[in-house]
């Protein structure tokens, strides 16, 4: 299949060399020359064209707003299906169903990603064993859904969920955004200073995202505000919480606060269950 | 070198096996008879003993109070280096200091873990590439501490990091207390339930140590509980400074608090200064 990726950044990148690994043949389309180039030399995309109006299937991996202009303004094929690949669903969906109703959308969310970013650091297999959510609603074309879901297997992805563009926020605030403004607070504090050599893996791992780009992740936390300011402003409520049993030497309080949060740790781990508004189905 | 090993856990039972690769001879001392018989039968220890009075130096591998408790109370050898592996260091240094003044106590803390506990998941290369934390006052034996540091080397740690107990403590509840806490409290989301499939590596990275031990790390946040409620209140404060600019929409509040993040974290990062009462030598 010819299918298009505009944005070669690090997840654009991706998309196109596991297209590419999986025999498919990628055209790719980027603003700044430099990543084009990158992308020819290293076998990223097969060809360049600003016109991808030839492709059976276009991902659009630039940010929130630019992927909802470009979506909503560029020319495709008749039929084809245009995938987008933003961390947030909703407010892309009600955009492109508005200004675009005829045309063969479907969202979807890779679950991968690294704290760095540009094509120089895509990789094949960034998707391995990873999931995929792809996000629909009624008006949704079944066959582009499918060429989706396909095109998805191919890129060797390990488990695909399905589910609206309102669960998938919902869920991404929690998993995800969170986690991306607790270590972007984390690092806020004076103690950071010198702190090499009383660094272990916690601490890593904790900080591990805390330089993300401040312009993308605006966007992306303030087109799902409502959702992300209530799970901070819990999280905030349970820190406080467990400060204010410490302070006060109340090893009870403090142990059953910290035990409530292992069982349900516990509980989360074992518990697949995804209500039945969300679908997952293993690919493999 | 004869070195004994009390409490053989996943710290205890790595030292142990660490100590051994390196052609020294331990002898463990395990309250279970259980962690006795697996350390014996997988070559964790050469011997077991309730005595560890012919050691000339000995790690002690308890939580505090109990370690406190035993360094306090048991035979050593007549100058003998003892050292305990605890996350907080004031509290026994005080103690031990008060008790048993003549005892050469050297306090340490090795900057590796794991998730898991136990001496079955103990491993001779835990602390290889690790920090090792010594702690020391200005009554510590020099000959015992010099014994220790040679002990550190030998057990293939890559960095000393030499201060007081009290310099160890505020760093400790900021770079490992402060990650288990946000951990434990970061599981308390309704969330939670069902999120499998929309997980990446922030989220696993975040909610890792979510379920450590509460008895152990209650001890641990108690006897550290002013320089860590502080720590957690900033951290929360951060929180909700970044959920109000979300609440109110307000993108240039928003990006202006992630890029302070951000530059934080890359000064922070490049920032290997620790003042003059932190010294850093590289072991290799």
């Amino acid at each position: 299949m010819v299918v298009g990726v505009v944005g070669l950044g690090l997840i654009g990148g991706s998309l196109a060399l596991a297209l590419r690994r999986a025999g498919h043949i990628v055209i790719g389309k980027n603003r700044s020359a430099g990543a084009i180039e990158y992308a020819l030399s290293h076998g990223v995309i097969d060809r360049a064209s600003d016109d991808l109006s030839e492709c059976e299937a276009v991902f659009v991996a630039l940010p929130p707003r630019a992927t909802t202009e470009y979506i909503c303004t560029a020319p495709f094929k008749r039929g084809a299906a245009v995938a987008d690949i933003c961390g947030v669903k909703a407010v892309i969906e009600r955009e492109v169903l508005a200004r675009r109703p005829n045309l063969c959308y479907v969202g979807t969310h890779p679950m991968a990603g690294k704290e760095v970013s540009g094509v120089e650091n895509a990789c094949a297999d960034l998707f391995d064993r990873a999931s995929m959510v792809i996000t629909s609603n009624a008006r949704t074309d079944g066959r582009a859904y499918e060429t989706i879901v396909g095109l998805v297997k191919d890129m060797g992805f390990l488990r695909l969920v399905e589910c609206s563009a309102e669960e998938h926020d919902k869920k991404i605030a929690y998993t995800s955004q969170l986690a991306h403004i607790v270590s972007n607070c984390y690092v806020k504090d004076g103690q950071i200073d010198g702190c090499l050599g009383f660094t272990g893996g916690s601490f890593q791992d904790m900080t591990r995202i805390a330089g993300v780009d401040e312009n993308v992740w605006t966007e992306l936390y303030l087109a799902n505000a409502d959702n992300l300011a209530g799970n901070i402003k819990l999280l905030a409520a349970h820190l406080c919480e467990t400060a204010a049993a410490i302070e006060r030497g109340d090893a009870e309080a403090l142990r059953s606060l910290l035990r409530a949060g292992r069982e349900r740790f516990e509980d989360g781990k074992s518990n697949s269950f995804q209500g039945e508004r969300i679908r997952t189905t293993l690919l493999k």
